[in-house]
């Protein structure tokens, strides 16, 4: 006689996360499928407790009726030990931002991957993945790479400010792909490897408001080229604008953001979400939350 | 930017309450009224834990953004330890059936007696409140005496198969009520005082679908008294048929199911609640699950 079969209960565990648009974007998405969805952002550093404490909350959760979460960062790896069940594709990245509770049980999933992807498909069809070079090698720069190689990427070059981390992320991707050829390439290598690609993807935190710049010179590119960013603060990022002037066809940071939530909402409650809607949301409280608090 | 603050979370914490009607009350009042709102049963025996664990999901609440907690059984007085502050009823009686979460603190309400002081008053209105007669001192039966008083009860004769609860129930209502009569009486002095009283009510369990029976003889009764009972599975219990029958006026024990709902949703959302909707919806709901899952 209870209700609570056909609601919806999700959260967001992670630090600074009380201004994300993730909530909001399932949430308008499930009313405009007459579900009943509550998410709540459950943000660290208002509540004060550590990355570590993930597994706690997940367990409070479980039993308060949460039906899922979403996990970012400090706690996509602090995650995984709390887990009974993990797909391949968030196993070989050993990196989970989606927690369905099924029956009691936590089945974790990387839709940072799958929402790269399919956003990667649907705006860049046709796009050449011959050669490609991804600046950053990060949490997200992690997923971005596997998300690549997986929608066909054969020659993928890695670069960071930090060579080691660089080296230690194409190693690991080499494994999981070993027909392509992954390779930690050295930053001034960069305006050779930029030239001679077929596409230039951005996973590093420079376009961002508080962090202005291009993560390379975009004089660099050329119109045959196609240029992706993961930063979507703003969405139109220098780099963004630049490429776009130069002619490149381009995949803002904005569909990655939307397509984790895409992917992520399929996932809780079975119902194919409209892409194209979440995205026009997205960019609507995007916009209201600078108009409110203009970052720069 | 978030859409939280217009949306509310609320848990039931209890043993056993998997089937209460009290969330689908509210989401259905909620409903009327177009407020995101969601309520999840948190049932103590489904998740295998203690009535003493009450703080603990108190406080993982908290964290995990719920907005307010409705508690029954166990743990009514468990969870006064955990409380910052306590309305005045409910510390006067050291029950606390409502809790709402304000910034970060933990408010403890009764609704029990609030509930069923409105109930009285609204569907019993002018009754006659020289003598009143209550059998059973329970939980529940704590929370009518007081209500009872407040509603301007002079004389209360509280009756149990335990007497010593009677008593100490007697001597806790007396101090709160000084200038009223409230007393202990054995059971064998219920016939005399019955047709002494202007009003008589249930608080036991007798009369619920697995305790059939009245608690005490209806032909003791006569048109001229009014009897309420709190047993509402079923509503029409067979003391409240009797005594309809005999011409007396009747409260219902639905009107304390839903009148600590109502009171519970007001304070929780700010909203005035319709109590005549709330009522009929309970009493769709209490049908609906009879029909799925007939007790007798």
């Amino acid at each position: 006689m209870s209700t609570t079969s056909e609601s919806y209960l999700v959260g967001l565990i992670g630090g600074g996360i009380t201004a994300s648009l993730t909530p909001p974007m399932h949430e308008g998405e499930a009313r405009r499928h007459g579900l009943h969805y509550l998410y709540r952002p459950v943000d660290l550093e208002v509540i004060g407790r550590p990355g570590t404490d993930v597994g706690a909350l997940l367990n409070a959760g479980r039993d308060l009726g949460f039906n899922a979460f979403n996990i970012t960062h400090p706690c996509k790896q602090l995650v995984l030990e709390h887990l009974d069940e993990i797909t391949p594709d968030a196993a070989a990245l050993q990196a989970v931002n989606t927690v369905l509770v099924r029956e009691g049980r936590f089945i974790g999933h990387n839709t940072d991957v799958s929402g790269f992807a399919a956003g990667f498909t649907t705006v860049l069809p046709g796009a050449a993945t011959d050669r490609v070079v991804q600046v950053g090698t990060g949490g997200a720069g992690s997923a971005v790479a596997s998300a690549l190689l997986s929608c066909g990427v054969q020659a993928l070059h890695l670069i960071d400010v930090d060579p080691d981390r660089a080296l230690q992320r194409a190693t690991a991707m080499a494994e999981l792909f070993p027909d392509r050829q992954v390779e930690a390439a050295a930053p001034q290598a960069l305006p050779e490897l930029i030239r001679a690609a077929d596409g230039v993807v951005n996973t590093t935190p420079v376009g961002m408001h508080h962090h202005p710049g291009t993560p390379f010179d975009p004089q660099l590119l050329d119109g045959h080229q196609w240029v992706a960013d993961v930063v979507y603060l703003p969405v139109d990022t220098e780099l963004v604008v630049a490429a776009r002037a130069a002619g490149c066809q381009v995949l803002d940071g904005g569909h990655m953001a939307v397509g984790q939530a895409v992917d992520a909402f399929r996932l809780i409650t079975g119902v194919e979400p409209d892409r194209a809607r979440m995205r026009e949301h997205f960019l609507q409280l995007l916009a209201a939350q600078q108009a409110a608090a203009p970052r720069r």
